[in-house]
């Protein structure tokens, strides 16, 4: 069992519990106003969009020392819909990771609709989640999380494969928003 | 019917040749040392790599005006195998519709692995093929190409989309290259 703190309280926040949940961990779960309450998991699921990470970071940076963090965004410029808002050549999580170097930070969740997480499938196959970060440790933890919820983990690779599984994650949103798919579809993984 | 041009006698041109004649469209196949062949059809695949590209325009160049071009590549450098060898704010896609204004340029089948299109499967569900490209009518000749090979077309909006298609390619071939998928898998899509 791991202990898991989700800041945020929206659709990935609820979905990513129900995972954790099914797998008998522990999960508690914070609002970006509850700075007062100290987050008690070892993993630290950031559910929170990218534009209100660095307010969050400015909030727990101290606590989070020595935690698995978890980005989960899309930095998605949403005024153009055409772009991400980090540097074409960073990502969020590189960003993030920049913030917080004495985390272990990860990519995880950023190309699963909500519904996929809580459901459990996508299509007829296991959701599939995949993590990348460069701490082997923190992505074996994070992947028993994810497979004791009845998903399937993959290891993505480094940490800079965030920007590949953001460009996943931008274009799945563009699919879904101009109805060549639905918000529970999304890009799956195949073996 | 459509009659298709594939330039280059590797895996995915065979692959590509497969689908286009499963849907009973004309095909013509050509190497890339077979310049003073004339290419005969209204599609033009480029199934060469990335670093071909630029030679097979300048053989090519002005035969190609008002042809559908498809771009297949995955600009992978292959010496890191960390990133792409075009700049990161552009793609594969828009440097070769910047050598070919007269063309309509499309990218597509950079995150099909060729046996999934030779097979028409991925894992249970049909293949799909995700199109990018400025041009709608374009787009639409090459889906029916696509569909008529039992394959799913899916519009992945317009050129710009190439890059994160490209994140796609590259993020697979990672995967499939450490061994976390095999080469018969990949990315498919749920709607």
């Amino acid at each position: 069992m791991t202990s898991i703190s989700i800041i945020g309280t929206g659709n990935m926040s609820k979905a990513i519990a129900a995972v954790a949940e099914r797998g008998g961990n522990n999960v508690q779960t914070l609002g970006h106003s509850d700075s007062n309450v100290a987050v008690n998991g070892d993993i630290v699921v950031l559910a929170v969009p990218f534009s209100a990470v660095a307010d969050i970071v400015d909030q727990r940076g101290d606590s989070l020392t020595g935690k698995v963090v978890v980005d989960i965004t899309n930095p998605v410029n949403f005024e153009t819909f055409d772009s991400l808002t980090v540097p074409a050549e960073s990502s969020a999580t590189a960003v993030i990771a920049g913030l917080l170097p004495n985390s272990h930070v990860l990519k995880a969740f950023n190309i699963n609709f909500a519904s996929t997480l809580t459901d459990g499938t996508l299509g007829s196959a296991p959701t599939t989640v995949l993590i990348a970060g460069d701490d082997n440790g923190a992505k074996t933890v994070l992947a028993e999380v994810v497979r004791s919820g009845g998903l399937t983990a993959v290891d993505a690779g480094s940490l800079s494969r965030a920007r590949e599984l953001e460009s996943v994650g931008f274009l799945q949103m563009t699919l879904a928003a101009s109805e060549k798919i639905t918000w529970t579809g999304g890009f799956g993984l195949t073996a």
